[in-house]
């Protein structure tokens, strides 16, 4: 693109004012109907050192109530970041509907930067590439304006800001190592930003180059890009967009009725087993601390299934130093605003920590579902939107285990009841549950199809047979000591 | 997408059979949404020789009537299609609204081929991805739903069947050269489809890999993906689609006001110059013909302007065998029924071949604009849509003159009375006519944004001044001849 490229003409300085003024106001307007659309925007500045990006995002936002956007500058990612997967830190940036977020430089501008140091392999920048794609497609799908620019000045032009930066004392400390190395390497890491661009450009978000060789003219390109974005984003309503193929290899699973729930272990047995396996597991917490491999467990089931005193006895063995276990209840205000896997992503491990999700993502299609909290393309398209986000997490290098923990129908309401009847188990049990319970034959169809089509080589479901609930605990047990070894070998 | 790419299982033959009916009874009632929503959907199936595409297609088909799809097989091009720029076979075949196009085998197949046998340089086939990109984004920015599907089978299954088809002699002619030329050369097939799937996949016109071992199995997969893209084309309504910054090289060009409308010419010079030019046209025409340049001359201009005179002068000098004039009135059905560009894509000269449009695509920016044919989302996408569109022309080698003839308002005004008050000349003044003058300020403003956003490098605008139009025609004819002299030389 940037080879290519031919910037448009800059405009007399009389246009250019009236230009600036009356982009202004458009942007000052749209900014309540932003809110009114509830429309999440997210402003991509990217572009060379020096190029004046930070100041131009600084002039556009005096248009916006502060009350309406956030500016996040993205530095280099900090050592905690760096435990995270690469997009983590992107994606928890993500703003809610009816606000900005403004990035000053994001995703390209790390990856450009690792490739041109080298640290960045053929096949992870493709690794790169593709996560970067998906992500941006996911938020499209979901609803959200992307607008992408890239600040553009000439080798020349770098250099003598640089040199000018450099000059004062006061401005030195921003001239950065990345900066210098941009301006050194200027052909080289042209072609990467075009390549990056061309890879990473799709037509819901495209990206604008603007010629940011005059700072005022570099913002009123860059308000009427914004603008533009906006007016196309107003005119429409939200549309259903194509439901990607599944592209991972999947396991093959059996269907929920063909589970064999007889299963079950000797009080004499489980304690032995029990004892012995929770002595390994703790090994093995000590073992992938160490060797910082990131584990995620989540659990999904029927209710009374028996998934919360499963994961009793997973922490029973495990340093509270590092795990954590996340119950997920419906999403608060500031989750539903925003895609519904943010509130994942935020409370993703750090690299060598295990966290627990006692239910999860996979709401999305099953009680969101049912219960018509998202459009049926919406469920339909998360099959592979949640295949995506656990493919990135296998990528980083993290164990997913998934558990299904299974019972039948008259296990249910026998548990049921016995809550019902026992004073001390009374909390356990609300009107929500009988409700659902109604619908059993509805979930078992979304839950053996949610099976079926999230059962991925990297991140397969183990159903647990839970009728006899100690059976299950070592069952879970077991699977995620065979998948902590198999991880650490 | 191949080589990660990993088959659904298939499913049992029970199972098989009865998502079979279900997707035929499905698209058999999708037809008619087709036709209600006025929706165009065009299926794309590529893949493998002998991987069964025809015969899927001819399953898919028996659940339409007649009168709502077409299928063309899209062997390799003709002499004649060869002498038109690549995507002219496809573009000429797209659907009308609420009809169905099945392609088999359509420009990946012919871009890997060409790829293969070398014909293609790494340019070349970064010049026709990207003229492949654009094509689909401007068909789905235009509310065509675009099925991709990409029928697979391994290099084994491949070299099974060719074998069978040849043992045949009813079946042998049905193994081209191509067929082989891919399985000999299966492995570098692979990668170039691998690679052309990922350079063209959007999130509007992604890709669906089939798994064609099984015909029924892949008849079930293609059924289902189109009825999963009819679905969710159904629940979109037509919405505004991000304004694609131009990336071509402009020209600066004055307002129209800025013309200087004083210039003429005495008759003396007019006949001695018209004689020299028309002489120098001809023997231009004869060698343009010979080196096979395609030539594209575009008039738009006020009414009464003096376009129709101005032609004549050019075609004066011309062989009839080599040219065609295009009058463009507003269009017919069938044209509005498409992508407002097909109608001029389908008027295409041969090489060699000289075409002239009396008003133009432009109609897009200036009455469709002003007369809200078309949505402001629509016009305000046409100016790059209509570059590309030239650029495309531009790199097929045509030469492309593009002229503006210029006149002021009390003009215009002077020639519309003397049309109404001579007898003879009646026919060519109209109550519309009045109508657009009343519109003049509105037109004024239109042309200069279309002359200003449309003067690229490669097709500039030529403002003629012709209120002495006999000055405006001895313009004409140096342009021409200038620029064909350039193409030429």
């Amino acid at each position: 693109m940037l080879k290519k490229w031919v910037p448009a003409e800059k405009p007399e300085e009389q246009e250019l004012k009236e230009r600036l003024k009356e982009a202004e106001k458009k942007l000052e307007k749209y900014q309540i109907q932003v809110k009114e659309h509830r429309l999440p925007v997210i402003v991509v500045v990217e572009g060379w050192g020096a190029a004046g990006k930070g100041s131009a995002i600084g002039k556009i936002i005096r248009n916006i109530d502060p009350r309406f956007f956030r500016v996040a500058a993205m530095e280099e990612a900090t050592e905690d970041e760096k435990r995270r997967p690469f997009l983590y830190r992107y994606v928890a940036r993500i703003p809610q509907e009816g606000k900005f977020e403004f990035l000053d430089s994001a995703w390209m501008d790390e990856i450009v930067r690792q490739r041109l140091e080298g640290e960045l392999s053929d096949k992870g920048y493709e690794q790169r590439v593709e996560s970067v794609r998906r992500m941006e497609r996911q938020l499209t799908d979901n609803g959200y304006l992307l607008v992408k620019l890239f600040f553009h000045i000439s080798e020349k032009e770098q250099k003598k800001r640089i040199e000018n930066l450099k000059k004062q004392k006061d401005t030195e400390w921003r001239v950065s190592r990345w900066d210098k190395l941009q301006n050194s390497h200027y052909d080289r890491c042209a072609e990467l930003f075009d390549r990056c661009m061309a890879d990473t450009g799709s037509s819901n978000a495209p990206w604008y180059i603007v010629d940011a060789k005059d700072s005022r003219w570099a913002q009123l390109q860059a308000l009427e890009a914004l603008c533009g974005g906006l007016e196309v984003a107003f005119q429409n309503s939200r549309g259903a967009v194509p439901v990607p193929q599944n592209v991972f290899p999947l396991v093959k699973m059996p269907l929920l009725s063909q589970v064999d729930l007889s299963c079950s272990i000797s009080d004499e047995e489980y304690k032995k087993e029990l004892k012995e396996l929770q002595a390994r597991l703790s090994e093995l917490h000590n073992r992938l601390y160490r060797k910082k491999v990131p584990v995620i467990i989540a659990y999904e089931g029927w209710d009374a299934a028996g998934k919360g005193g499963n994961i009793k006895r997973i922490t029973g063995a495990l340093d509270p130093r590092g795990y954590e276990v996340h119950p997920i209840a419906s999403p608060e205000p500031k989750e539903k605003a925003r895609h519904y896997l943010w509130r994942f992503w935020t409370r993703l491990p750090k690299t060598g920590h295990i966290a627990i999700f006692d239910r999860t993502w996979y709401g999305r299609v099953m009680v969101e579902r049912l219960e018509g909290f998202c459009s049926e393309n919406d469920w339909k398209r998360a099959y592979n939107e949640i295949n995506e986000f656990e493919k990135e997490l296998s990528e980083w290098g993290a164990v997913i285990i998934k558990f299904w923990v299974q019972i039948d129908k008259d296990t249910q309401l026998e548990r049921f009841n016995e809550r019902q009847n026992t004073p001390e188990k009374q909390w356990k049990i609300t009107d929500e549950d009988w409700r659902n319970r109604e619908k059993w034959d509805q979930y078992e169809e979304a839950v053996n199809e949610m099976i079926r089509k999230t059962s991925t080589e990297f991140a397969p479901w183990h159903i647990l047979p839970s009728v006899d609930k100690k059976y299950a605990r070592i069952q879970a047990l077991r699977i995620v000591i065979r998948e902590l070894e198999k991880a650490l070998s």
